[in-house]
């Protein structure tokens, strides 16, 4: 079964205290993102370790019930932090960062990696009996299989989300199309 | 059968020729690579392109009979180029980017990004019946299998050379074991 690719880029969410802190009004929408509801906005923050930063990380929308920073390894040690490898919304032994805004900063206990996961709906894992793991198989000048996450949820668009030190790894881009393995 | 990864950031190789434009002095040893003969120099140009640079990329000695610039694919969505995979020496199609260094500047068709590669002796390679191809199994958090080249040569210390962002894409470090497939 082939499932696309969409490269999540270094990104933040925001709960609205947070939001209200670091830029003092809402988001405003850039473009909407494929998972349903969710938008990259044309807000942008700083991210400030004791070592370096980073700057212009885009929010994503809505607001959330947590603050969440998602980099990549190659980010974390410019950063010069060990964040975990988490699925979203999992906070456990999370890096900390300054997450600096145009209105205002916050120190923030929210810095992940996010796994490598599939967006699917609890219907279409069912009907295609898609287990919790799946192999995915990426060809292509640079070969190989990569072990991801089934994330199912009541409203998803089926993709397959990597984050940029894997897309780069096997050279995938958005759209790219790979394949999962005895599925 | 285990093999030992080696991360190689970017750096850069140069003709004599090269480095006395760029530098008008010999390369001066920083320390010993795995690699029998091979080392770091004290020696940094930046990496220059319409889009934007790099700085402080490593020279590695000795001196070849060609210069090359190996650097990762997120290294390249920085400089705005897309070089090809090669093995290296070989610089079909490789792009071009300029190089500063502290006597001169050059501009050079010589960017690459690094195969996957492992290095062996040939008696090694004959002795364990190792074939020019070999899937690599890396465990841990982010798991997969990934193809990589075996290039034998005279001399070599027996190690799996990934770029940074083979590396960070399954959070290997150097010295970290990994396993030889079916070998």
């Amino acid at each position: 079964m082939k499932i696309t690719v969409g490269v999540s880029n270094r990104h933040i969410h925001l709960t609205q205290n947070d939001l209200d802190i670091l830029f003092g009004k809402e988001l405003t929408k850039s473009k909407d993102l494929k998972q349903p509801g969710q938008f990259a906005s044309n807000e942008f923050v700083t991210i400030k370790t004791i070592k370096s930063e980073i700057t212009n990380v885009r929010v994503l929308g809505p607001v959330r019930d947590y603050t969440q920073v998602e980099i990549s390894k190659t980010d974390a040690y410019k950063l010069g932090i060990n964040p975990p490898v988490r699925s979203s919304g999992n906070l456990k032994d999370a890096e900390t960062v300054t997450l600096i805004g145009p209105n205002g900063t916050i120190v923030t206990n929210s810095c992940i990696i996010a796994d490598r996961h599939i967006h699917i709906t609890y219907d279409e894992k069912q009907k295609y009996n898609i287990p919790d793991k799946v192999n995915i198989k990426i060809n292509g000048e640079k070969k190989g299989i990569i072990e991801v996450n089934v994330k199912p949820s009541q409203e998803a668009f089926f993709e397959l989300h990597l984050d940029t030190d894997d897309a780069n790894a096997f050279l995938l881009k958005n759209d790219d199309e790979v394949e999962m393995l005895n599925i």
